[in-house]
């Protein structure tokens, strides 16, 4: 467990998560934050606002990573030790000169490449995104698939869900969790019984044809799909009525 | 295509993005620009600061779907028509009471209630998420998959997750997008031959070794992969070199 969890780290140490020209200190706090959540640590600014950068610095809950934050003058820099570069949109970018990868494929093909060497993925300024100077640098881009072309992305929840895809389990899409133990057939008969009791008590069963309501009160009851716990919780409930039914009965008799 | 669209929009009209107690109006901003940016519609805020919803409404870029959000005083009322409730958390739950399903799991049994009815998304308020109160509602809890279980997650980024995994599409993990095409043997071939050139009047190539050069530059050339669009370029700009090398000679002569 605790060894799967050290690989899982080296591999997630290969990312290099880079904020280009980012304007609002919220949002580099809340890449460092999502990055937290997500187990990845390298985080990179290129040129941010000094005051912005500084200030996100202490943001609650991620400052051992932004601490960790490495500051760098051109993206050039901050992208050198990379094999990979991958610039991030959630519009589709006009004058497409790079092959554009949705978010599902493209965190497939990082994956890969993070396997073997250092993964730079840039996400660009609040206002204008990326510039075509700084998509020069990447070998390809990658797309949230959004549907309103004109409407961008919070920046804060574009690294999120970049992360969040890399992170991402798809066997635990499969995977059934566990489940609730239902209540024996023993239990639910005896929660059958004491309810037609309270039923039959209260003059709700009409004599006539008392059988047949107490086969549909008998599916009625299967149909509720009890949990274990739940079943003495139930038959308590059950008895106190059938008691305060009985002392009413005395009452009137 | 339109119609494609129309019936995409349908089926996302089921989901109930619920925001419960929210403090913050920036992510009930953030909330609603996610459900902009992933095709969801409606919204639905229970017992919010009054003074936060109101500043949300006038949220760039999310005004429309903010003006259409209804407001409730509690949670039973907000969530009344609704087959399935799903309360969210990103830290594991205590005193589990709940069947808890990781987000790529839990999505999946969500977009199949959807087919048949209105469901219920739950977010709780930024310092104390869901109460045991408002759980009680719940059928299921949904756990977004972060590392540390000592930090949260950002309101704003967990909706968007939420929402991208329920937009998602399994199909685009494994489908080639489409490539950029490879320049032509012939195209290849010129520019080894230009700059087999170029290397030659530059002294570059030795004579003694002249044929085994050329079979390595061949090779490198190869390896570089040229984009169809860029073997132009390249014979361009090799050619300019091979004039200006030639000048250089005529003038040296």
């Amino acid at each position: 467990m605790r060894y799967d969890r050290n690989i899982l780290i080296d591999w997630k140490d290969k990312l290099r998560v880079v904020m280009v020209e980012t304007r609002n200190p919220l949002n580099i706090g809340a890449a460092a934050r999502a990055m937290a959540n997500f187990g990845f640590a390298r985080l990179r600014a290129v040129n941010p606002y000094d005051v912005a950068f500084r200030e996100a610095r202490s943001a609650v809950g991620a400052a051992p990573l932004l601490q960790k934050a490495e500051d760098y003058a051109t993206l050039a820099e901050a992208i050198a030790d990379c094999r990979l570069v991958v610039g991030t949109t959630s519009i589709g970018h006009r004058g497409l000169q790079h092959p554009m990868r949705r978010l599902e494929y493209g965190a497939r093909m990082i994956k890969r490449a993070m396997a073997e060497a250092p993964v730079a993925l840039l996400f660009g300024s609040e206002k204008f995104g990326l510039s075509n100077d700084q998509l020069s640098h990447c070998h390809w881009l990658m797309r949230i698939p959004t549907v309103d072309a004109g409407l961008s992305m919070n920046l804060g929840q574009a690294v999120a869900l970049c992360l969040y895809e890399l992170a991402r389990d798809p066997k635990a899409g499969k995977a059934k969790p566990g489940k609730i133990a239902r209540a024996k057939a023993g239990e639910v008969e005896q929660v059958t019984v004491l309810l037609m009791d309270a039923l039959q008590q209260s003059g709700y069963i009409n004599p006539k044809t008392a059988a047949s309501t107490e086969e549909k009160v008998r599916r009625l009851v299967r149909r509720l799909n009890i949990a274990g716990r739940d079943a003495p919780v139930l038959l308590g409930m059950l008895r106190q009525i059938l008691w305060k039914l009985g002392k009413k009965r005395d009452a009137q008799s």
